[in-house]
Order: structure tokens, then C-alpha cells, then sequence
């Protein structure tokens, strides 16, 4: 039912489109459109998000320690015991960073996370790095975790082995089909395996720890052969580098911080709490393996994981207790690229909202997700698995920098944002662009922690670029300025139109006080009189212009002219090289030459329609050319006039 | 300088196009472009003509003796006597061929070949079985010749065997360029190898011969093993499949009878001499080659052709005459796809001019040949070298059989035409579509000729087809008639569409009496206002449409609308599916169902145009959409109003 409002003499009626989006292959392939107004059903319970966002981060577990023990084992047996006193201090750090982000998540309930933090505390261009890096990771998330998945598959069938990349590619779009159904819908189906991951894990250091406890436990039968190395002594050096190799649990903390809007009512506190028990999990899992992997001896090794070393034991063999442990395991690193689903989407829209990256990624699909910047995530991982055939050894240098980048932006943000917390007066609120500040007794102390942890993320960020930089991680340096330029340019030109289409100061276009008709024809039939009649409406000034290639046409087009151009000039232009768009535009661009400020040239074509789209093959497709052609030229208005052929 | 015509008071401007084509990477890669005056120009001498359409018949000498020898040798070492009575045959065959096409080519100086002299004399649907089956055999010529060139390379260098697809492909694309560069001067290009082909083979057959008169003719050293075999008797049957089998050595021939447009005035006269050329040195070649191989005891074998057989024992070793023979050899086979780039898009040409294949195949590019028959002859080759991965076994058994379909039907039309012939009055001449008939006293002689030879050719193509049914020549058999289909879907749709625009007992189309404007905004902006101004040009009846997908936007939109929108009535669709152009077409379509006959709905769109077209990429393409879906609506005219940002 419209409803009319009428002010100042101007008429608005408003009313609701009737269209209903019909069924068709996209429904039957991500689901029924959703309206607008069904966003709240849409929203995510504590128990879903953490499928969604946790399972990044919880997939971490599967190999963290093993990077840690790796480094360590270089010093020979003895130094295996640093782990548990390293993983302690990568837990501590766990919890100032999950500390801060859950700040962030209270202070920016529109959804936060490092680019936000440091766009509000810290400024553009910090705000532009950490963008960068964050999609850039994502991207790499997606990449790595689906290269890991069929490289499991691939040494469990060599056979496959062949059709890696295609296998990759296509999980990848299954993926973003899943992902396109909606956070709801994608997170029920991603909640089996990131549980199921999730139990088997607990049930398999459980049970190794009652061992323990009662005294049961076994060492690991048969160990794998560990690495051939020079043995190193060990030294600080060696520690640090085992540190920053084991903070590759940290990856996938940040999620959550960029997905708040994607949570219930209330949103902070859901997303909050979903925080805490994503990383009490992950600290636990971690810090479980890592010390059962002391008490049994696992060694680090390329051909046995330490998840499989740890399972085997616990579970006495290798039963369908160990096969599903490994199966899980297998899942969740294929499922951790649904994190990146989850949050490249959601920071590519906030990006776009602010002119740094295309607008049209802020648009909403039939199921109310970022499906464009969906889409682009599955095609720029792909074309990444497809440029580096899906290789893990290839890929993984580049990963976790951008992470680490981030982090230490976003925890330098809060860090002054404490600073500024404290410097305001008790009872004082600042209203910043995307959060309300308030002053809080213990800032300073809140400061110290934040820049701490920013000064350690920041360590095994440069640990990670020195030691990575020759196996890829150079690329990573690279491509961060270059989405940085890109990101100003888009970013200028936004505004630049912005200033170009602005009324402010604008006294209206001047008025058209004269109209020149410039009538393209080819031949002359139905669509050309079709075309003429509408001319005539426009102007009395027209003028008929026909390219010549063949004299023989040409004369019969006169003739036929005669009779039916309704006495209106025809101009015949010879072209002697057999061009046609060439002369066209060159005599418009002559006419427009001479136009006076008050006159618009009007360029009317006619354009016979044909039954079916295909037809159009088989003609040439002069219009749609001829109009891409004239845009960039002002002063000019070009008219189709369709002609149906029923 | 302009010329001025009135006529019934019509004014008519005559003039010449002033633009000239700029440099630019495209005269780089084909050259400067030609006027159409300068075709005289452009027209082949008897010598590159030669070279131009010569090179696939005189190729085929280069196999045509191992495939008669081939089935010979079957029934062992006695049959191979047969060969040169066999090979005699085939040149009485070339013979009547030639006399054929010589007349054809004197009747049809416009350019005939198979497709012209089945339309003028057996009807449309032979005609379109003649034109379907030649172009398929000059898609497979180019396939066949250049897959055969590149598996002589790479027997030589086995190491670009993995690259043997891109090779060929790219050898496709340089034959492209270089008869894009027009035909006098791929000519002159071509000229080279084919002259130094037929050089070197004289020089080896003389050489033999000379030998041979001498009595000094040694028979070949060290023979290569021949083919395993049962043997066979020699039958009826085992002396006609050796005689289809060399009939390989006609393919080609038909080539000059389709190009004799691109000679020299006398066209036909040329194009006879040289056809009279071809076939003699082709009879010449072919007899010699067979001739010295019965004498010097040449085996047939997959490992060493006949030729170098040949042309190691005349040149006594394999020293630089050798040498040259063999590089001369692989060089006319690669050639031979030069005469199929002749072929193909003078044939296709003819018939998109008929109107059986698209009409923009009539166009002459830049240097006067048709520039799009060249080009889809390349990709289809391209496609098909690619399905069948460059292998020269896949792709032989669908040759020829094309051929020799037009061989037969050309030779039936020419008997037919020497029957119409014969029952004319002496004096009495009749005008045909493309040619002019006179009687002939000998017409019953001729007819017989023409007959017999149309016999001929259809018992080879017969054993053609049985024999290579099953390696893939049922594809042709298949093919054929799909492009006969094509040709008869396009013709309708041409004939269709030429009735729905002709203008013979037309009235003219009504008067336009009432003009809505429907003025679509996203916004309120420099642009809007500037398509408002034209709009108020069109009609006083102009509604302004929004469609609201974000409330709020929709407000600033409303207000903004109430300063600048000039009393036009505005009405807000809200989008509950955040769709854009569903709702705007729906409301367009409520208000097209109102239409009065005479009354027409324009759609004003604003648009905007950046400074640079991959700015385009940062805004969402709504007007292009919007006129792709509105052309198919009758009573709808669709206004671009562009607005620069300067």
C-alpha cells in the first residue's frame, strides 16, 4: 500500500516492491532469498561461533607443537624439555592477546579487529596495513589449510596426486557455496567437524593425563626418525626462534573481533564469552599435547605427526579410536579456511564502506552474507593454489606474517587508546568514529600489558620475516604496500567523484536551449522509420548519417530515403578503408565541435532486437559499440531505439 | 569535397571520410590498412598464385606413393607392380578433375568451386552438403598439416614432445598473422618454401630418371623393415583400396576454382593457367615418385618415408641435397595449411553473402582479405588441434572424405550443366545466378566426362567412409549435416528477419502521440540533475524512481529531492531483497502494460562516467544491466545521460 507523503510541492510516494524472487538454480544452490528484515533470524548463537570462528585457531593445535619441538630438537633430546616452559610463555601471550581482543570487542560492537582499532587510535595509514595484512592472511588461510586437507588425502592416495589442484580449487568452491547459504546455515554445517575435532582431542589428552596420573602411561612405541641435524648447543637464539615458530597457535585469535555483528543480541557479550572459550580451549588442547608429548617422548618428525605419535599412545594402537582422532584432525585443517570465509568477507565490506576498496563488497546477497566478497576470497585463493599447484611448502612462508602484523597494530591501538582512556577527566565521554570512550582507573596498567604484548607480537613478526624472507615471505612484504596503494587510490577516487557529483555550491546544470538529432542508420527498414518517428519528438533538427562501404547500398539506401526519410538531410559518408566506427565518431566529433555551452547533441541508433540474444551473433553490434565509444564525450546523450522483431 | 544532391526535395550530403587509420600495433602486426580502391592492386600474378593455392595438392605427393604402397604390399612384394597402373588411374582422374574445375573456373569467373556449381545446378541442399563439406576439410587440412609438421619436429627433437600442443597452436596463429597481412603478400611469402619444395623434388626425380636412363640407378641401401603382415591375395578389392588410398594425392586441387577473385585480371584465364600448372606438375611429381619407386625397390614403412628413400638413393647418401629435400618436404607439409586459409574464408564468404553463415564474414578487413574467416578459421583449427592434442592419427581419418563429397557433387553439377547445355538452341543463351550458359556441340561427350569422374569420386569417398568409419570419419559423417542445419537456421533467421523489416506494403509506424519519462536515480547528485535537465527536454511527464535498499540513505535521498528535484514526482521502492533491478523492471513493465498505442516510454538513466574505464570496476554497472533487460520490451527507449567527471 503507497503511502504519499507531499511536502514543499514535491509528490514522494513510497511502497514496497511486489517482485518476488522467483526459484531458480541459485535458490536450489544457496537457499531461498532473504529479506532485509529477516538479518536478526540470521544472527549466531555462542555455540555455532565458535564453529565458525574457532575452528582457525583450534586447528592450530594440530600442529603447533610440532613446530616448537622441531626447532628444539636441533639441540638434541635433552633441550625437548624448553617445550612445556615455551608453550607456557606462547599461552601467556594467548591471554594478552585474547585480553585485548576482547576489549576491542566491548569498545567496537560493530565489529572490530585490528583495522578498526587501529583506524580509531592509531590513524590511515597504520589502519591500511593492517588491512592489508589481515586480507592477505585470510587469503592465505584459504590456500594453505585446503593445500594441507588434499595433501593428507594425497599421501593417504597417491593415485589422486595428479588432480591436486583441481581437487583443491573445488573444495574451495564448495566452500564458498556453503558460505554463500548464509553464517547461519554454514555454521550448523561446520559445527559437526569442529566439535567432533573438538572431542576427539579431549578425549585423547584426557585420557593420556589419567594415564599419567595413575602412573600407566607408556612411551611412544616405534618413534618416527627425527630430522638428520648438526647438533646446535642450546642458546637464547634458539629458544626465541622456537617461540615464534610455536605462536603459530595465535593465528586465527582475530576472527571473532571482525565478526561481532554476526552474533545474537547481545552481541559484545556473545562474542565475548565466545572469545574466552575459544581461547581457554585452545590454551588447553595446546598446552595438553605439548606436555604429553614430554611424558611420552614424542619426537618431532616429518613422516609422523605428534598428534598421531600422542594418539596411538593414548588410545594403545592404532584402533578406531586413533583413526578418528586423525580424521578429525584432517577435517579441522581443511575447515580452518572457513574461518577466512567468515572474516574476509565481513573486513573487505568494512573496508569498502570506508572508499578503500569497491563498493559494491558492501552489498549483501539473497542470504544476507558479503557473497561478492565470498566469491572474490574463492577466486583469488584459487588462482593462488593454481599459481603454486598446491603446494604446503610453498605456501606456508608466506602465512602468518600478516597475522602478526595485525595483532601488533591492533594491541598498539589499544595501548593508546589506555593512553587516551587515561587522560580523559572520570566523569568524561569522548565519542571517537566508532566507539565511545570512557576513563578507566587502571589504564596505565591496561597499557603496559597492551604494549607488551605488542612488543612480542611484534618480535616474532620481524622472527618470522628474517627467518621466512628467502622461502617467500618477501612476497608477503611486497604485496602488503602494494594493497596499501590500492587501497588509496581507491580511496581518492571516491572522493574525487564524491567532490565531482557534490551540490554544495552548485547552481544547477545550464538550461538546453537546443537540441541536435543525429540519426545513424544502416539501411532503411521498420527499425530506421521506428528510430526516425522517435527523433522527431526530440528535435526538428535532424540529421540522417549513413556510412558507405559498398556504392551499390549506398545508392539503393538514397533511393529508398526518398520515399520514406520524411524529407529530413541525409549525409552519406564514403569510407574508403571500410571502417564504420571510425567516420561515425569523426563526424559527431566534428558536429560536437562546433556545439554552442546551451546545446546538446542527441545521437539516436536504431537497434533492431532480435527473438533470442544469440542472433546477435550474426549481426554486428554496432550500437553497443558506438555508445562505448561516445560516453567519454560530453555534451553527447546517446538514444537506442529498439526495434522488436516479434 | 562534399557533393549535394536534392532530389524530391530530400537533401543528400555525399562526401568522403577524412579519417585515417592511425598506426598502432595492429599495422605493426598486418600492416598499413588498404583502401577498398586499392584492390586492383592486391590481385595475384600466375606465379605466387601458384605458390598460394598450390601448396596442399602438391604436399600430398609428399605421402600419397606410401599410401598406394601400403595396401599393396599387403599381399606381398609382387603386388607392388600395380602401383604405377594404379598411379596412372588417379592421374586420369586428376585429369578429369582438373577439366572440371577448369571449366567451372571459366563459367564462374566470380569464384565457383563445389558450393557455387552445386547451387546454380543441383539445388540448395546440395549446395549447402557441398559448402558444409569443404569447410570441414579446410578446418582439417589446417589441423592435419600442421599437427603433421610439428610430429616431424618433434621425431627430430624429442624433447619438445610435451610442448607439441602450444607449438602447434602457435603455429596456427603465425599462419593467422601472416595471411592477415593480405594475399599478395602471404603469397610472397609462401612462395619460398613451395618453390623450393618443387625444386628439390624435380631435381630428385631428374636425377633418378637420369640415372635410370643411364642404367647407373641403384635400388636403396639398407630398405627399412616394412609392415608386419598376413598376406593377402591380390584381389579386385586390395587394387581399389590402394587406388583410394593414393587418390589423397587429389586433395587440394579444388582450392583455385573457390580464390579466383584474388587474380589478376584475366581472372579466369589465370586462374586456368595456373590450375593447368598445378595438376601438370602435381601428375608430374606424383607418376615420377611412384615411377622411381618400383624401379629402386622402395618399401613402404612407418619409419622412413617413401621420399627420403627416394631421395637418399638419387642423391647417393644423405648429404646436404638429402638434407634439402627433407627440410623441403616437412616445410610444403606445414604450407599446406596456407591453401585452407586461402579457402576457407573466400567459401565462407560466399555464403554468409547467400546468407548461410553470419553476414559479418562478408567484411574485408583492414588489408582486403576476410579478416574474420581467418580468424575463425584459426581458432576452430586451434580448438580442434587441442581436443585431439596435436595427433596427426586422430585427426587423419577425418580427412578427405570432405573433399571428395565436393569433388562429386561439383562434377554432378558440371554434368547437369552440360545437359542444360545441350538443350539449349545453338544460338540461345541463358542467364543463371552466377553465370552465363551457352550451348556446346560436345555436351554429351562432356557430360559423360563429368559423370564419370563424379562416379569416381563418390566410390572413393564410399571406401573413404566404410573403411575409416570407425577411426573417426563418423564424425564428419555427423558433422556435415549439423553445419547444413546451422546454414538452414541462419538462412531462416535472415529471410525472417528481412520480412519483418522490409518496408513493401508498409504504412509507416503510428504517430507518437504521448511520451512518459521514467528517470531512474540512485541518488541525488551532479549526474541526476543533469539527466533531470534532459528529461524536461522529452515530456512534461517524468516520474523520478528510487529503489531503497537502506532506509536512511532513502531519507537524505527524499530531502535532497525536495531542493533540486524540480516538482518532479518521486516514488521510493523499497526493496525488501536489497535487489536493484528486479524491483525497477517490474515497476517499468507495470507501467508498459498501461501503454496506450500510441503513447512510448522513455527510461532516462544517469550515468556516470569516470576519467578511466577500469574505474568502472569500483561501481556497480546498473544502466548497462538495465538496457540489456529493457531492449526486449516493445514501446521502451532507453536514454544513457553520461556525465563526465572531468
Amino acid at each position: 500500500m503507497p503511502t504519499i507523503e507531499e511536502e514543499s510541492g514535491t509528490t514522494v510516494l513510497r511502497r514496497t516492491a511486489e517482485h518476488q524472487p522467483p526459484r531458480s538454480w541459485r535458490s536450489w544452490l544457496i537457499g531461498r532469498p532473504l529479506r532485509t528484515a529477516d538479518a536478526p533470524d540470521q544472527a549466531i548463537g555462542k555455540t555455532v561461533g565458535l564453529a565458525v570462528f574457532a575452528s582457525d585457531a583450534l586447528s592450530s593445535t594440530a600442529y603447533a607443537t610440532d613446530e616448537i619441538l622441531f626447532v628444539l630438537a636441533a639441540a638434541g633430546t635433552a633441550a625437548l624439555v624448553y617445550a612445556l616452559p615455551i608453550s607456557l610463555a606462547i599461552v601467556a601471550l594467548l591471554a594478552i592477546v585474547t585480553l585485548s581482543y576482547l576489549q576491542t570487542i566491548h569498545a567496537y560492537p560493530g565489529g572490530g579487529g585490528a583495522y578498526i582499532v587501529a583506524r580509531d587510535n592509531l590513524g590511515g595509514f597504520p589502519s591500511k596495513i593492517a588491512g592489508a595484512s589481515l586480507l592477505t592472511d585470510y587469503i592465505l588461510t584459504v590456500a594453505v589449510s585446503v593445500a594441507s586437507g588434499v595433501a593428507q588425502l594425497t599421501s593417504a592416495y597417491p593415485s589422486i596426486f595428479p588432480y591436486r589442484v583441481p581437487l583443491a580449487i573445488g573444495m574451495v568452491l564448495v566452500m564458498m557455496v556453503v558460505n554463500l547459504r548464509g553464517v547461519k546455515e554454514s555454521g550448523a554445517i561446520l559445527a559437526i567437524p569442529s566439535y567432533f575435532f573438538l572431542a576427539m582431542m579431549l578425549l585423547t589428552i584426557g585420557s593420556g593425563l589419567s594415564q599419567y596420573m595413575m602412573g600407566s602411561l607408556h612411551t611412544v612405541v616405534n618413534p618416527p626418525q627425527g630430522r638428520e641435524h648438526v647438533a646446535q648447543s642450546i642458546s637464547l637464539f634458539l629458544i626465541l626462534h622456537a617461540f615464534s615458530n610455536g605462536t603459530t597457535a595465535l593465528t586465527g585469535v582475530e576472527a571473532i573481533s571482525n565478526g561481532v555483528p554476526a552474533f545474537k543480541e547481545p552481541r559484545s557479550r556473545n562474542a565475548g564469552i565466545t572469545l574466552i572459550w575459544m581461547s581457554a580451549i585452545l590454551g588447553t588442547l595446546f598446552l595438553g599435547v605439548t606436555f604429553l608429548a614430554g611424558k611420552m617422548g614424542a619426537t618431532p618428525s616429518e613422516t609422523e605427526t605428534v598428534i598421531s605419535q600422542l594418539a596411538r599412545t593414548a588410545h594403545e594402537g592404532r584402533g578406531y579410536l586413533y583413526i578418528f582422532t586423525i580424521a578429525a584432525t584432517t577435517l579441522i585443517l581443511i575447515m580452518a579456511a572457513n574461518t577466512a570465509y567468515a572474516g574476509f568477507p565481513r573486513l573487505s565490506a568494512l573496508l569498502a564502506a570506508d572508499g578503500f576498496l569497491p563498493r559494491p563488497l558492501t552489498y549483501r546477497g539473497s542470504r544476507l552474507v558479503y557473497s561478492r566478497g565470498i566469491v572474490a576470497l574463492a577466486l583469488i585463493a584459487s588462482l593462488l593454489i593454481w599459481l603454486f599447484q598446491a603446494s604446503v611448502n610453498a605456501l606456508i612462508p608466506l602465512y602468518a606474517i600478516g597475522v602478526f602484523l595485525s595483532f601488533t597494530l591492533a594491541q598498539a591501538g589499544m595501548a593508546h587508546r589506555w593512553w587516551k582512556a587515561g587522560h580523559l577527566s572520570p566523569e568524561q565521554e569522548a565519542q571517537e568514529h566508532g566507539s565511545i570512550l570512557r576513563h578507566d582507573p587502571r589504564w596505565a596498567l591496561k597499557m603496559v600489558i597492551n604494549g607488551f604484548g605488542a612488543l612480542c607480537t611484534a618480535g616474532v613478526m620481524l622472527i618470522f620475516t628474517v627467518t621466512k624472507f628467502r622461502d617467500g615471505a618477501w612476497l608477503v612484504i611486497l604485496l602488503v604496500p602494494i594493497l596499501v596503494a590500492i587501497f588509496s587510490a581507491i580511496h581518492s577516487h571516491y572522493r574525487d567523484l564524491a567532490a565531482h557529483l557534490s551540490l554544495e555550491q552548485y547552481g544547477g546544470p545550464p538550461r538546453i536551449s537546443r537540441q541536435r538529432v543525429i540519426l545513424a542508420i544502416s539501411g532503411v527498414h521498420r527499425g530506421t522509420l521506428a528510430a526516425l518517428r522517435y527523433a522527431r519528438t526530440l528535435s526538428d533538427d535532424i540529421t540522417a548519417v549513413h556510412i558507405c562501404t559498398d556504392p551499390v547500398e549506398a545508392e539503393t539506401l538514397n533511393r529508398k530515403w526518398e520515399s520514406w526519410g520524411d524529407g529530413i538531410r541525409l549525409v552519406v559518408l564514403d569510407s574508403p578503408y571500410r571502417l564504420f566506427l571510425e567516420p561515425l565518431l569523426g563526424y559527431i566529433e566534428e558536429i560536437a565541435a562546433r556545439r554552442q555551452p546551451n546545446e546538446i547533441i542527441t545521437i539516436v541508433v536504431p537497434q533492431f532486437v532480435p527473438r533470442h540474444w544469440w542472433h546477435n551473433l550474426l549481426h554486428n553490434q554496432t550500437a553497443m559499440l558506438l555508445r562505448l565509444m561516445l560516453l567519454f564525450k560530453p555534451g553527447i546523450v546517446i538514444i537506442d531505439v529498439p526495434y522488436q522483431i516479434e
